[in-house]
């Protein structure tokens, strides 16, 4: 098969359940409310060492927003619902709204199953109820005026795990390629990258050190395609990339994976994309690259 | 007294000890280096909920990195040796060497306190020493290409909250005399901004909710200064906005703090710069802002 | 009148006929359409001294582009046929076509009034017609592949000179609103503002300087109030920023005008809005604040 | 001859002298210095088509500017005196002092060939002398307060044309390369790069229309290899930039040369560097890429 005239493996991606949360920071301008998403999805790659998996979804328009000024939205995951409602909670209180001039709100108002997120406590008594755009919030004052936000966010049960790779004939056009591919997801609603792209896949444990969790997957690595067996690395290769997507939804995931793929592939000098799984014993999501492309 | 005409207190900032460790990132370009850095130090604005306080410090020009690529200069810091190495081996494992085209070096070789930052395992035996710049470093493939890194890093004692507060007609002439305070900071070496702009001071304790460690700083707080006995808020302040800096000594806040407040106090519409402290009950340092400035 | 709180004053902006022709910028990455677009419409803000008036209309998606990739949507506008085709061709052929990987695209293939912007004479006898999305282009062999453009675009009857003041307690809060309206101007499609913002309005002629075209219209200036008599700068006003806007069609500018009013009424410290026009004897257009924003 | 891995040809570049102007501009921050630099400096690629050369030379620490605010350094070449005078008139009065905050200083305080910049008529009498830094300025009210600016420039017998060529395997590893460059010649103090990235190499006149003063280097296109006879680009070579660097003197040429060609040649998939000359019969000055780098 081929996309743009790059060979694309007839595989499937393998993703897994998990919670996800929206959250719509606003701020007085989007660079504001970009600074406050950043440190908040911050430290949040991958749910193997960090605290949650987090990223920024997109930019929502001051039109579309309850309090009508630019907005982000972040989507967080994490495999419970109570280090979920924990991790949203802490980096609210911590990297929100100690921000300048921001705002939250629920980005997720339908959803059944719901956490709250108390901050208001911190107003110490000065703190009141206030309406903002049809939102029921807090307002509480602080050095910049009055921090306002929502206190109860809905959670549905999302996929992550979603990923396809990218092989270039050398590192600046797999980057470049991977570059517009993380530019292409952020047009898609409901997913985002936390990473955003993955220089270093992993495999589970270790051949050599049994105390390992997980070790560098070597049949990627085209610096030792000579050394190892069975490397996946095909020839002309010199980088790969991994770029991995969490998403509420499979429909959100395909839709990414099919806009990413379709800008690498525009990309001069990128040779082969191919997706991961095990074979399917990790989970009940599969993202079957040649239905996603329609080819 | 005055400075560019804008009213100084005769105040000091209190400031306590605190681990610091310097890690310097380089990659194939800046924007990766910087993609990162912002990563790595991420969920880190306040010890409090944080697991660590971490920023960057600045860029570092190629000539000057151990491998003579663009490179960012961050710090970490953290109340006790054990949880600044637990920091700086999760966050550099999940947010460093999983970056596109990454390597990492140990920004204080001349410190006699150590920690080793053991990611080489992750090679699973392909992995190998390597010399780069005088550095010794292991070599570990990865999937586009290899990781580099040294994995003994130096921490001394540092100093962390430094401060000083911004008080301004309304919020864009506070804001904007904030970011030209941290973009002067930036160009300070030895320290950081982990917010790096807050808008929310606190208090510790509360007065209402006695589950509650820290509550606002009522005291601080522009829109109830009529119902705050004793507010800090002169007449006219509309917004106030807090800086806090973490740094390797003493004489880089200093520096950091004279900067930080010149650049602000050019911004028209500032009324008054004070700093912050606890009566001397919280730590040994004290950043006296006459001396500091020359007044 | 009043919106979000800001007076609005009840007066008219008036703006002039002049020739419009929309370009499409497309390249390997948004990154790098920017820069041609940037470059192409630089020295361009005012056609009073610059050999037109230019800027950025806004992004066009990959997917609405004719050779799918990032696009960027800039626009020209001129006086005189001959002047505006004169203009587009020189700063297409030394500012895009000298550009890392770009292309062009008519932006208004169903306008009737068309140029020819003949650039394929420098392949030198090895361009070649090529057809990419159902345009027909020329392919020019450059040092980076291909250069790919139409020759023939359309130009339209535009408008020229759209504007509104913005008045604020001092310069930041004027700035940053000004700021928000372009951004909020950006969103609408049609115009552009080529300045993006002016800080020196201007009067024509002089008082003093009989050889003076035009120079600084005192009546707006804050710094001179007290000394100037019937100064239109409130009590209370530090700093005015006027956007001008130049659109495609009346509607245009309309939209832009009403987006633009609502984005800088939401930042604190702005105090009064205003139009600018010469009592009817300059345009056919007026642009009346109240029908524009409902009030 | 190799640097990092990469052929370097035993080649010369070829420059002519060329009127050079600096302008130091300042303003509130140096986001909106770069602004005004840039719409100063745009449409201004190449002196054939353009009305001049000009662009960003580098940023000046706001510890170092008359004015003590951020400040943007930018350079503009002409090839006669009355026509760098009547670019750098115009450019500052449309482009920089329309701009927000902005101030402009004489960059080249020593030198002794100087031309007038008269702009403060536009104050209509309502202008002032004002010293600023040790320097004789005017001060114009406008709308965002005072306009400040010195009004005698110094310009130098500057160098034109210097230049390099950077050919890879693909547009990714080429592009990035020229990328790398320009941000490492950035931090060479004395030139600037106007393109900055030149895609479209041209050769004197044509061989197949009489009527074209100038027309794509057929020698450098990697798309008509096989086509061209004498064709310069070597086989594997799937892209060519070239960087074109305008100085204030011989040095800062040849340390641009050096610190671009280092850049360049670090990243993958970089195959071959040259220069280009005419032979000699263009100019006075060489380039000598073995000497420069010391190969």
């Amino acid at each position: 098969m081929e996309l743009n005239g790059v060979k694309i493996d007839d595989n499937y991606a393998e993703a897994f359940p998990n919670w996800a949360c929206r959250v719509i920071i606003t701020a007085i301008n989007e660079q504001w409310a970009i600074q406050a998403a950043t440190e908040a999805t911050g430290f949040a790659t991958s749910a193997i060492g960090c605290p949650c998996e987090a990223g920024i979804e997109g930019a929502v328009d001051a039109s579309e927003t309850p309090d009508g000024r630019p907005g982000i939205a972040v989507l967080f995951f994490a495999g419970g619902k109570k280090r979920i409602k924990e991790q949203v909670i802490e980096r609210l209180a911590e990297c929100v709204l100690t921000q300048p001039t921001t705002a939250v709100f629920d980005g997720m108002p339908d959803a059944e199953e719901r956490i709250d997120v108390k901050l208001h406590f911190f107003g110490d008594g000065f703190e009141y109820k206030k309406e903002v755009g049809g939102r029921q919030c807090w307002a509480i004052p602080i050095m910049n005026g009055e921090y306002i936000g929502e206190e109860n966010f809905g959670i549905v049960k999302g996929v992550a795990g979603g990923n396809f790779f990218i092989m270039g004939e050398n590192i600046p056009a797999a980057l470049m390629a991977a570059e517009s591919a993380v530019d292409a997801i952020m047009g898609i609603p409901g997913c985002m990258c936390s990473f955003p792209v993955v220089a270093s896949g992993s495999k589970v444990g270790s051949n050599k050190y049994k105390f390992m969790p997980a070790t560098t997957n070597e049949k990627y690595c085209p610096s030792i395609r000579d050394k190892v067996e069975g490397s996946l690395v095909p020839e002309g290769v010199g980088a790969v990339y991994e770029i991995v997507i969490d998403g509420v939804d499979e429909d959100s995931i395909s839709e990414a994976t099919k806009a990413g793929i379709e800008a690498a592939t525009k990309i001069p000098g990128i040779k082969f994309i191919t997706a991961g799984n095990f074979g399917g014993s990790l989970g009940p999501f599969k993202f079957d690259l040649k239905e996603i492309l329609g080819l």
